[in-house]
């Protein structure tokens, strides 16, 4: 089946403590095109560039079976900037700068082949644009997932779309921090239980880093690991990445059982895994499906063990 | 099979965002016993205690088995006490007072039948205290584990001995925080590799809290989830418990291949969960082996997902 994922395209100056880049390609809708597009063809991009991005970069992702018929291209004007710093823990980032350029005023306007998609991926965006998107489709569609950012969360002018796209959307995908804020409560599982609870998804998942992630639906709960991994190179574009995995494998498998998106989750993580082993989607690229199997298998094989219980 | 334990046994003053206990029963003999003791019959306890620690409360343990040989009660002298404080998030906490009291000159003299046991436990004590029980063994026992804390592993006078004791034994078991300051380096799987190929141990198990736990053994690791809990009420001796539960199941079931080291993470980290329920061990003395094997089918469940590989 196919995924419809709406998105950032930008040009992004990344600092970790491994090293530096000035300007590499990035965004929501990349990482998620070079995670989704593994699994799932096509995948539809409604995303806004300038004339300065590289044609090259959408060829090779059309390669892939990504469909751009949704990619506006903005003559005389220029892509979205994002630059920033990581920790040295690699969880804290300070933003250093953030151009918006054509992202200042994205409409995005789906093509009719894009409308009755069954599987919705609404990356960070404001609430605003996300539901322009949804507005668009000619049926509900299976699934819709979204993701949103702390800036909204805490944003009163914004909070109260973010609250409309909520309603709408089946899967929430966000990070702790993200939780807390949204469920105004320390404790993950009570943040979750608030948002399935009170605000519209049917599914929470809750991305912990190097922790692994969380998958909460009902009163059920799924615990997904990280891979321990010696070194984190760039983690920018590991929660997009997770998101492409985990909806390219869904519509792929065309299955949205709990069991599913279980799978879903290891197979996100594992996407995630391979994101921050280079600076931006380069890894990504790289992959073929030989290497993404033995990395799920890795995942299986670290929480894998045999317990009988006398009853 | 025994289990050969030696910790503290003490009175806490705990403060958390829950409530207030001004004087409670703690210590981490008292939670490895609590913890071991519904596994491995006898738990023997190595430690000491003033005149004013409640006979009822080693009456108690004796019941669930456990052997209190080598307890020294010191006539006219005060048991350890430590107070201290948690912040908001249960990770972070601050020590108020601690009085080491008959703690300062505690030199364990282990009963003639604790020197051959095979399953040995150093609780988080001077590395010193800690040698000293290793060097009361009439034979190398099949399997020691030992905790430590920040404070050994800062300190220059005690930093010696820690890595005398490292040298002999099997298993290290320690926080995230611990693991980064031994192996120094933010990477806890490189702190881990660092540990296992210089130091001694064969295993690490690092001690993530709310995010699990990781096994380590050569180049193989192992993640255990920590189960979602809505309410940590106490989180005081969960590490202790987790130590106890671990070691406890190692030694009942006499196995120390790394599949049965994998189980015993998980039955560790079921008595942590339970521990933190209510303040001190009041949690752990309740328990009946059918709520333990209830929790532990929670662990298996929580990260069980079924993905078949195309091969």
């Amino acid at each position: 089946m196919s995924l419809l994922a709406v998105g950032t395209i930008a040009f992004d100056a990344i600092e970790t403590p491994f090293g530096k880049v000035d300007k590499i390609i990035g965004g929501s809708a990349n990482y998620i095109a070079w995670s989704a597009g593994h699994f799932c063809k096509p995948v539809q991009i409604s995303a806004v560039v300038g004339d300065d991005y590289p044609q090259s970069e959408v060829e090779q992702l059309k390669h892939l079976g990504v469909d751009f018929s949704g990619l506006q291209v903005k003559e005389g004007q220029k892509s979205f900037f994002w630059s920033g710093k990581y920790d040295m823990n690699l969880n804290d980032r300070t933003t250093a700068q953030t151009d918006l350029n054509v992202l200042a005023d994205f409409d995005p306007i789906l093509p009719p082949q894009y409308r009755s998609t069954d599987y919705v991926l609404l990356g960070n965006l404001t609430p605003e644009v996300q539901l322009r998107v949804l507005n668009q489709m000619e049926k509900r569609p299976k699934l819709i997932a979204m993701d949103t950012m702390n800036y909204w969360i805490e944003n009163d002018a914004y909070k109260p779309g973010l609250l409309e796209v909520l309603k709408r959307v089946d899967i929430l995908i966000i990070n702790e921090e993200e939780a807390r804020m949204l469920g105004q409560d320390y404790s993950i599982v009570k943040c979750a239980k608030h948002i399935l609870h009170t605000m519209g998804p049917t599914f929470v998942i809750v991305k912990k880093g190097e922790h692994g992630a969380l998958l909460f639906h009902k009163k059920a709960a799924y615990f997904a690991p990280a891979l321990p991994l010696e070194e984190v190179f760039d983690p920018t574009g590991a929660g997009d990445s997770f998101a492409g995995g985990f909806m390219g494998y869904i519509a792929c498998t065309n299955d949205i059982s709990f069991e599913n998106l279980k799978r879903g989750v290891i197979y996100g993580s594992a996407m995630a895994s391979f994101c921050v082993e280079k600076f931006g989607p380069q890894r990504l690229k790289e992959l073929d499906m030989q290497q993404i199997d033995r990395r799920i298998q890795e995942f299986v094989d670290l929480v894998q063990v045999d317990i009988v219980l006398q009853d």
